[in-house]
């Protein structure tokens, strides 16, 4: 114990609750389940074939689309609470914390060490409480390499996050965006003209 | 080699003596054993029970508080040199490289990716000499997610250190702290009063 | 599908073309057999000695120096892409991505958790083409913890990135430099004077 006079923390980890604030979803033995499945076919290293990954997520609720490609070593918390658009890629160590839904949507990109992290406390309360939330990565987006991405975030459609930088607020569409907060820096297309119609 | 009009490099790690500036602590077949309960309990993706986590640990020296949260994939240099205080949590993929003393005080959190690194070199040194130093993450404080600590730093009392930061000096009492490099931003706790008398 | 009125992605991974822009520079099975060395002797956390490694590296095409120490749970993609001076160091956790040659040179430090990533897309074109880089760490520079390195990046001699740096542009010799982005801050060494006649 700290002497009497130096300020003592009032933060009380002991009080904090970890059932309020978090709806894991599924029961206990499904996530041990999962567990072993993610530590068997996704936290490994050996490339296994993204039908058993793409099978295994479906068998544990993700909703995943077609052409999608799911590199090794990527760490998906809650798989029914993913949903992973057509042709979306997870890079190689992507940490996916989706304690509240995540949406990484179609032609989406995620590089190799984001940490999409859905997951948070609220620090204002001494009892540590979950404040976790939703991230979206909308469709045509590209997470660069080692970004973090914050809970309650939207990046745009065909957004662009560049590497390493620290995404905590929502990100407009069609804009590259960078650093410490992550603020959008210039357009991504050359022109601002909308795509064809009948483009998907 | 370079061609001699080439201005040649001055450093020399070929001179680096990794027995100056470093007291490992413990006898080689120590910190081998060490190394392989690492390999097996803490590196792992395996959850196991916290119980043998804190039992290894302080059977290899660390001080280890009641209460205390150890995620899976946990990276500890040298146990014998790490104090965990009560109802601390250590996130998955922490890194905590304490070539010097580490301590993370009672009902402090650090977050997933976290590397806290006490291992430096002096680089106006051609033999890159160690420079390490200790970490203090003191009582309350929160380190958020991919955050990274650096050798001689101490973390204030309640301060919370915003995901990604990078902090290589000290940072004061019930701040919150943000960037690279890492500043104190505004007060954590809405009002400036002290804790009750009688709060732990 | 988005609603009519939502603008859609203009980007079209399903027409990533992974052969264009890329030379992996051997065969399938070449790679495959690199993949499977790489997963036991240098992606696990066990310290297999260094003639091992430099072995393996050296069989597989690398040109690695005298004296060079390999720390453990290091990823590098293709070997044959890869050159590292006499005395270099890689530390724990780095990743090379050296979809183009990277050389790390003599007397150079790459440290923990760094990110060499020669890899990268052309994010103005909708079928995502790759526009990869080379890399090149010179002579006795310093690459700290957690940083990143962009494709197509140079880092001077005797340069020194601080922990957790993003590097996207070149670096010039002899300067310590910092941030996202990183740029020079100050000069390493205390006097400008060059190195004495005859040291290597």
């Amino acid at each position: 114990m700290p002497p009497e006079t130096t300020p003592a923390t009032r933060v009380r980890i002991d009080t904090f609750d970890a059932s309020k604030g978090l709806d894991r979803g599924r029961p206990g033995w499904v996530e041990a389940l999962w567990y072993l499945a993610k530590s068997v076919f996704f936290l490994s290293a050996l490339p296994w074939p993204q039908f058993i990954k793409h099978g295994l997520l479906r068998a544990f609720g993700a909703r995943v689309g077609t052409g999608v490609n799911i590199k090794p070593r990527v760490n998906i918390h809650f798989p029914w609470k993913l949903e992973l658009g057509d042709w979306s890629w997870l890079g190689e160590e992507a940490f996916i914390l989706n304690f509240e839904p995540v949406r990484i949507g179609r032609h989406a990109c995620v590089s190799q060490r984001v940490f999409l992290c859905g997951g948070n406390h609220d620090y204002r309360r001494p009892d540590f409480a979950f404040r976790n939330g939703p991230i979206t990565i909308d469709d045509g987006a590209w997470i660069g390499a080692q970004a973090f991405v914050g809970p309650g975030v939207t990046v745009g459609i065909d957004a662009v996050v560049t590497a390493g930088s620290i995404v905590t607020r929502n990100l407009p569409p069609g804009m590259v965006c960078s650093g410490n907060p992550c603020v959008p820096v210039k357009p991504r297309w050359p022109d601002p003209e909308p795509p064809a119609p009948g483009q998907p």
